[in-house]
C-alpha cells in the first residue's frame, strides 16, 4: 500500500522526450538544470510518501462531513496541508513575481502527478488554488493581484472555481447567478453554485472563490456572463483578513469516489464581489483558467494510473496462487506469473508510462508557447488538451478497473484499497468538461477551425519518428509499423471529419469521442515510441530500467495501438446507424 | 429511478431465437406455450418492479450489518423475500418432482435476469439456493433429496456455496478444510471459508452449507476435495429443525457494491456434514454447479446492464442541456438528442441486447443438451457458459460506466443511483472465476480439448446466418459484411490457438482473454443479427420494437464487432510483447 514516486519515468521523458535543452534555452528557465529538478522532484515525492500518501485510504474511510456551514476534513489533512505551505511545495510552478519558484510546466506537472498519486483528494485543494492563480494572472487588475497572489501562490489561502449550477452543469449558457452594481464599484453575488471543490474548508485561513456571474444588462447566454472575484472573508486594504463574506455553504455531496475532498454547494446572498478583467468576457478568462485545469485533470489520471498499477504489481508479488501453465513449476507460484496478469499489469504500465509521456509533451510545448511566443508549439499543445484530459482519464477509469481485477475478490474488498482507486478515478472523465465536451472541443476548435493543419502537422512529426524507428533495431521497426498504421488512421479520420463537419454536424460530432481515443492513444504511443528510440541509445545508463521501457513501449504498440482500428471504422462507418437510433419514449 | 422489466425484448428472443418450437417439442416442455409464458414473465416482472426494485437503493444505502454471530440485512429485505417463497417465484426453474415449476432454461434465465436487475443484492440468495439444488440434483442421495430439495426449490430454506478459504481463491488446491469421519456416517467439518454469499441471515429458517473440504486420506491437491452438505439448523429424519450446527459466521465483508448482500466469514468447528456423492469427486460436482453459476452471474450482467439503461434513458430524455450541433433549434434540448449521448445509449442498449440474445441461445442449448442428450447441443451450450459469465459480466462494467457518463457529474454522486450499478457490476467479472479463468476454460477445455471442433461448429452456423443476410435487405446486408469480417477473426483466432498452445501455452493462455472477448463479442453479434432477421420478417406485429432491434443489431455490428479486430491482432500478435514484459522487483 505504500506509494513511490515514479521519479525516476520522469526526469526521463524530461530528459529525453521534452525538448529539455530548448526548455532551458528560454530565459525564464536558465537557471534550471536537470540534476537540481530531480532532486526537488526527488524531494517533493519523498515528502509525498512519507506525510501526504498515508492519508489516502482513511481520508477515503472518514469522508469531508457539513454541519452547520462547517466542512470537517479528515484528521491530519490540515496538518499536512500546513506542512505543505511551510516547505512551499504549492509555490512551485508560479511565477517568481509572486514568490513562486518558476518551474518549468514539465516540472510542474511532475509535481502535480506525483501529490495527486499520493492522495488526489488532498490535492485537489491544490489544484483549484492553481486554477484561480492562472485566472488572476491573465485577467487580474494590478491591485487584485497585488491583494490576492501571493497569499494563493504560497497555499496560505486557497481558491475554487464557480461555474455549476443546477440547471446549467455543460451549459453554461443557463447560468443564472446574480451580480448587481454596489456603489463602491463592487458586485453584490446572489445565486447557489453546485459541485464545488473545497468550496468550505478550514484549512487555510481565506478561500478565493472565482464566480461566474450576469451582469444586470448582460446579454443571455454564454456572451453574458462575468467573473467575480468573491473572499470568503473580506480582505483590508492592508491584506488583513476582515468579517465574512456573504457566502455559505449549505451542504456536501455524497459521492462515488474522492470522499475525503468536500464537494459543496455554496449560496451567495448578496455577497461582495470584484469584476475580473472585462464585463461580459468571464467565459473567456475561465477557459484559460479551464485549459489549464483541464490538462491538470488528465494528469490526475496519470497520477491514479500509477498508483493503481504500483498497488497492483505488489500484490500480484506477493499472492501465491495456481501452477504455472507452461508446467515450470509444481507448486503453486506468485500470480505475476500468470500469462493474464502479466498482460493486465502491462496494459496498466504501458497506458501509465504512454499518457504520462503525452502529457510530458504537452507541457513542453505549453513552455514553449508561452515564453517564446511559439505559435505552432501553442496550437499543437492546446490540441494535446482534450487528449490529456480526456484519454489519460478515460484510460484511468480503464487501468484502476484492472488493478481490482488484478486482486480478484480482495480487489472488491474496500480494505485492500484498490476499489478506492476505481472509485476516485471515475469522476475524472466527467469534471472541467466530460469527454464528450473535450470531443467537441477537439472537433471544433481544434481540428475544424483551423482546417485539420494542427492535426496533420502533429501527423508529420509522428512520420518523422516513424522513420528514425525504421532506421532502428528490430523492436524499433516492430512498433513503427504499428504507429505508421495507427497515424494512418488518424490522418483518415482528420479528413473525413473535415469533409463531413459542414454537410453532416451529427455525423462529425457523433464521431467525436472516437476521434478523441483514436488521437490520444495515438500521441501516447508515439511518445512511447520515442522513448524506445532514447532507451536504446542510452541503454548503458540503466539496463534494467532502459529494458523495461522498451518492453513498454512494444507492449503498448502490439496490444494498445491496433484499437486506433476500431474507432476509425467507427468515426467512419458509424454515423448511418448513430442516425437510425431508436429509444422508448 | 423506476424499473420496468423488459418482457417484450425477452418474449422476442425466446420466441424468435432459441428455436421455441424444438424446446416444446421435447416432453419436458409440451406444456409450455408462448402465451402462458410471457404472462408468466409480465406477472413476475410486475411483482420485482413493485415490491424487489425499490429496496435496491435503500439496500444499498443501509448495507448488510455483523453483530454477535448474526447478520442483519436491509429493512424489507426479509418481508420481500416471505413474499416471494408464499408467491412460489423461487420454484419456477426448479423440477416438478420436488415443488417446482420446471420451466424451459430460457424462461428461467429471463426470470433471474428480472429479479437481479430489479434488486441484484436481494437476487443473489436466490442465485445461490439455485445453485444448492442443481448440486443436490446432480450428486446428492436419494435421503439427501428427500429431505432438502422441497425445502430448498420453495425457498423456504436457501443455500449456499462455500468454497474460498484466504489461501485459495482461483486456486482450489491450495484448500485446507478437513472433513474427519463420524461414528454415524457423517462428517466433522473443520476450517474457515471466506466471500460466502448469504452465508448468514435470517430470511429463511435454515441454511444449506455446500463445503469443499478434504478427507483425512485425500490425495493432495484438486483431486482430493469432496462435497459435503452442512446444514445451518440440523434436521431431524421427520424434516423438522433442530439443534445448532457447529458453524458460525464471524464476520462480513465491507464491499465496494452489492452492500445489502452479506459476504460472510464462516467459520466451521467440528460441524456436522453429509458427504454428497463420491469422496474426492467434490470439485468435478462443483464444477457442474459452477456451470449453472456462472451461466447466472453472465445474466447478472445483463441485468445490471439493463438496469443502468433504462435508468440513464430516462435521465438523458429529461435533462435539458446546450443547444443541438446541427443548428436544428436555438434553446437547450434534453440531452439525449447529442450525438455522443445517443451514442453511449445505443452502446449501452446494443450490448444489453447482444448478451441478452447470446444467453438465450446458450440456455436453450443447455435445454436440448440436459432434456434431449443431444451432444452437439451441450458442446455449444460449454462452449457459451465462459463467454456469457466472462464477456456479458466485463460489458456489464463497461455499460454501467457509460450509466455514470451520461448522467455527468450527477452520475459521480450517489443519490442518482447510477453509480450504484458502476459499484455492483464490478464484482461480476470477478467471482464464480474471474474473466481470465473463464478465458482459461474457453481455451483449454472449450476450444483445444478437441481441436477447434466445437469452436468452428459455431462458426458453420454463423456463416448459414450471414447467408441470410446476404439474401436480404440493405440492413441485413450492411450487418452480414460486418458479421463475415468478425467470424474470420474467430476462426483465424481458433487456428492460432490450436496451433500455438502445443508449442507455447504461455502465449495461447496469455491470449485468452482476448480470445474470450471476440468470440462474445461475435456471438452477441450474431445473436442480434438473428433478430434482426426476424425484426424484419414480423415488422408489421410492432412496427416500433421492430425498428428498434433492426438499429440495435446494426448499431452493434458498426460499433461493436469491429473490436474483434483488435482482439485479434492482441491473439495473434501479442505474444512477443507479453514475454518481453519486465517488471520493478
Amino acid at each position: 500500500m505504500s506509494f513511490r514516486a515514479p521519479v525516476q519515468d520522469i526526469a526521463f521523458n524530461i530528459q529525453h522526450l521534452s525538448g529539455w535543452s530548448d526548455l532551458t534555452a528560454l530565459p525564464a528557465y536558465a537557471d534550471f538544470d536537470l540534476d537540481d529538478v530531480q532532486a526537488i522532484l526527488e524531494e517533493f515525492g519523498k515528502f509525498c510518501s512519507e506525510e501526504i500518501a498515508p492519508l489516502n485510504k482513511p481520508g477515503d474511510e472518514a469522508g469531508s462531513h457539513y454541519a452547520n456551514g462547517k466542512v470537517t476534513l479528515p484528521d491530519g489533512f490540515d496538518t499536512a496541508y500546513a506542512k505543505c505551505v511551510e516547505m512551499g511545495w504549492p509555490s512551485l510552478p508560479h511565477p517568481a513575481e509572486f514568490g513562486g519558484q518558476g518551474l518549468p510546466r514539465v516540472v510542474g506537472a511532475a509535481a502535480t502527478e506525483i501529490l495527486n498519486a499520493a492522495n488526489m483528494s488532498f490535492a485537489l485543494c491544490q489544484l483549484l488554488t492553481d486554477g484561480a492563480v492562472e485566472a488572476l494572472l491573465t485577467a487580474g487588475s494590478e491591485q487584485q493581484k497585488a491583494t490576492y497572489l501571493e497569499k494563493l501562490v504560497s497555499g496560505e489561502w486557497t481558491g475554487t472555481m464557480n461555474l455549476t449550477e443546477p440547471q446549467a452543469g455543460s451549459d453554461l449558457a443557463l447560468l443564472r447567478t446574480q451580480a448587481k452594481p454596489n456603489d463602491d464599484g463592487s458586485y453584490a453575488i446572489s445565486g447557489t453554485k453546485i459541485f464545488i471543490t473545497y468550496g468550505e474548508h478550514d484549512m487555510a485561513e481565506n478561500t478565493i472563490h472565482l464566480v461566474l456571474a450576469r451582469l444586470p444588462d448582460a446579454p443571455a447566454g454564454v456572451k453574458g456572463i462575468s467573473l467575480f472575484l468573491v473572499p470568503k472573508f473580506m480582505v483590508g486594504s492592508d491584506g488583513a483578513i476582515g468579517a465574512r463574506n456573504g457566502v455559505r455553504c449549505v451542504s456536501v455531496e455524497h459521492k462515488l469516489g474522492i470522499k475525503a475532498s468536500p464537494t459543496a454547494v455554496l449560496e451567495f446572498n448578496e455577497a461582495t464581489g470584484y469584476l475580473i478583467g472585462e464585463a461580459h468576457a468571464g467565459l473567456q478568462y475561465m477557459f484559460t483558467m479551464m485549459n489549464a485545469a483541464r490538462f491538470a485533470v488528465g494528469v490526475q489520471g496519470i497520477a491514479i494510473s500509477e498508483r493503481a498499477y504500483q498497488q497492483a504489481l505488489g500484490y500480484a508479488q506477493d499472492r501465491v496462487q495456481s501452477r504455472p501453465v507452461d508446467g515450470s513449476a509444481r507448486e503453486a507460484v506468485p500470480i505475476i506469473q500468470h500469462p493474464d496478469v502479466r498482460r493486465l499489469l502491462m496494459r496498466m504500465k504501458s497506458l501509465t508510462e504512454g499518457t504520462r509521456a503525452m502529457a510530458c509533451q504537452a507541457a513542453a510545448w505549453q513552455d514553449l508557447g508561452h515564453h517564446q511566443g511559439d505559435k505552432r508549439a501553442s496550437a499543437l499543445s492546446e490540441f494535446l488538451t482534450p487528449l490529456v484530459k480526456g484519454y489519460s482519464t478515460e484510460m484511468a477509469v480503464d487501468v484502476a478497473s484492472c488493478g481490482v481485477q488484478i486482486h480478484g475478490g480482495m480487489g472488491f474488498i474496500e480494505e485492500t484499497g484498490a476499489a478506492q482507486h476505481y472509485r476516485d478515478a471515475r469522476i475524472l472523465p466527467i469534471y472541467e468538461g466530460t469527454t464528450a465536451i473535450q470531443a467537441n472541443d477537439l472537433v471544433g476548435r481544434k481540428t475544424l477551425r483551423d482546417g485539420g493543419e494542427t492535426a496533420l502537422a502533429l501527423a508529420t512529426q509522428i512520420a518523422e519518428t516513424e522513420a528514425a524507428l525504421n532506421a532502428g533495431s528490430g523492436e524499433a521497426r516492430a512498433v513503427a509499423a504499428r504507429l505508421t498504421a495507427a497515424r494512418q488512421t488518424f490522418e483518415t479520420a482528420v479528413t473525413y471529419l473535415t469533409e463531413t463537419a459542414p454537410k453532416d454536424p451529427n455525423a462529425a460530432y457523433g464521431a467525436g469521442v472516437p476521434f478523441l481515443m483514436l488521437a490520444g492513444n495515438l500521441v501516447a504511443g508515439w511518445q512511447l515510441a520515442r522513448a524506445l528510440l532514447a532507451a536504446e541509445a542510452n541503454r548503458d545508463q540503466d539496463p534494467h530500467f532502459m529494458a523495461q521501457k522498451i518492453a513498454t513501449a512494444r507492449f503498448y504498440a502490439d496490444h494498445i495501438l491496433p484499437e486506433t482500428q476500431t474507432q476509425l471504422t467507427r468515426i467512419t462507418d458509424g454515423a448511418d446507424s448513430l442516425a437510425m437510433a431508436v429509444f422508448d419514449a
